[in-house]
């Protein structure tokens, strides 16, 4: 099943998707196009505590930016303030050179995790969703860990438009991804290039911390990344898990 | 006034101080020591969006630390995970050497905070808490901003045990910190002596995303940091606003 949470004729829904159509909780179906606003598809009882990011989890794009490839994953930590829906607005800032989406499958916790081993991985997670990562690469001084005027500004990280059941997506180790700017294709990869992948994640971050229900873990972006320009129409797609549009504007 | 958030009798209360008790809601006054446990003093309705730390943010410890002094302030961001109570336990991972204690003024947001100057930063302010933000060094491979195994286990950022309400802390850049292990003082310091102010911080971080109401910073540590063993009580204190107690436990 495929969750959403929506604004509609003034309040919050949570949804679920049935023939395109977004049902609510009292029965009524609503068109998609007739959606106020679309929400970071959290689940409604489980805000994240912790969200975290991988850094160059592509062999791919980690060569693109003339990095080697980590021993280790390279992780960081987002704030909620970040995290805006479908169909939103992010702010290119004014006077910066190079603004790059990253097209990212999204790991949504399910159930606490502390010492899970890689083969019950997936036993601890509850769906899936989409994330652009927006970077302002101007900012960035380290490719080590990207400090939050690079990763941690509002709007800059576009999740949804659906929190997609575990069980509908029987293998996240091979899911096509894909970003478009303006309907031309810009990055395509494939989520089994991940150099860490979704259960050694899990088992790594919980070795040493407790993955709660509700908590993120966006899993890296493949090469391919373009400048964004104010007026762009960004589309991070990922096979089976959703499209998820986003317009850039000038702050 | 001093607020606490404690479990006693079973249920979890958010409590004032008075006269050196806890006052519940309900009027009963709880002797310190008949509390079951005291939990992170966040503010009951404003869970943190956002936890953001700072790394040497003073003179002495960056050189304590064999290192230059930033010239633009080292952020990172914690999970809210990693918190835990006055008088709780933190874990020393087994086969480390060296784990050390952080006393660290933490502000907590009151107010939604975009774009605001240095002059009007402490109306955004709701209070003051104290943080030890431990660090288990051996992780450490770049001073440039700690990893996620370094700063971001369970119970390794104690919080508490009060948050005292910014009215009752008159100047918050000229308070007393100190550490002491098993009674005897390792670190002392004074607030004056942070590179980037209350105030500066407040302002730039605002300059580029916004501050929630709960958000909390924790604005660094001066010099006088021990390695932390199994047994060891550590109390990090700041003057006026809470003498916050932890024991480390073996992992």
């Amino acid at each position: 099943m495929k969750h959403a949470r929506i604004v509609f004729e003034g309040a919050t829904h949570d949804a679920t998707e049935r023939d395109g159509q977004l049902l609510l909780a009292d029965g009524r179906l609503v068109a998609p196009d007739a959606v106020t606003a679309w929400l970071p598809p959290l689940a409604p009882t489980a805000r994240p505590r912790t969200i975290l990011a991988l850094g160059l989890n592509y062999a791919d794009h980690a060569k693109e930016l003339e990095f080697k490839a980590p021993e280790e994953p390279l992780v960081f930590i987002k704030g909620e303030s970040t995290l805006t829906g479908h169909r939103q607005f992010t702010q290119r800032p004014a006077d910066v050179q190079f603004m790059h989406y990253e097209c990212e499958l999204t790991v949504v916790v399910g159930r606490t995790a502390r010492h899970v081993k890689r083969g019950d991985a997936y036993d601890f997670i509850a769906g899936y969703t989409v994330a652009n990562d927006y970077a302002i690469r101007d900012y960035l001084e380290n490719w080590y860990r990207p400090n939050l005027r690079v990763k941690n500004r509002d709007t800059c990280t576009p999740l949804g438009p659906w929190r997609v059941d575990a069980a509908d997506v029987p293998d996240p180790m091979a899911l096509a991804l894909q970003t478009t700017v303006n309907g031309k294709v810009t990055q395509s990869g494939n989520t089994k290039d991940m150099i860490f992948d979704v259960p050694f994640l899990i088992e790594y971050f919980s070795s040493f911390m407790t993955l709660q229900p509700g908590d993120l873990i966006l899993t890296g972006t493949p090469d391919g990344v373009v400048d964004c320009r104010p007026g762009d129409v960004i589309v991070t797609e990922i096979e089976g898990v959703g499209a998820l549009h986003n317009t850039i504007l000038a702050a």
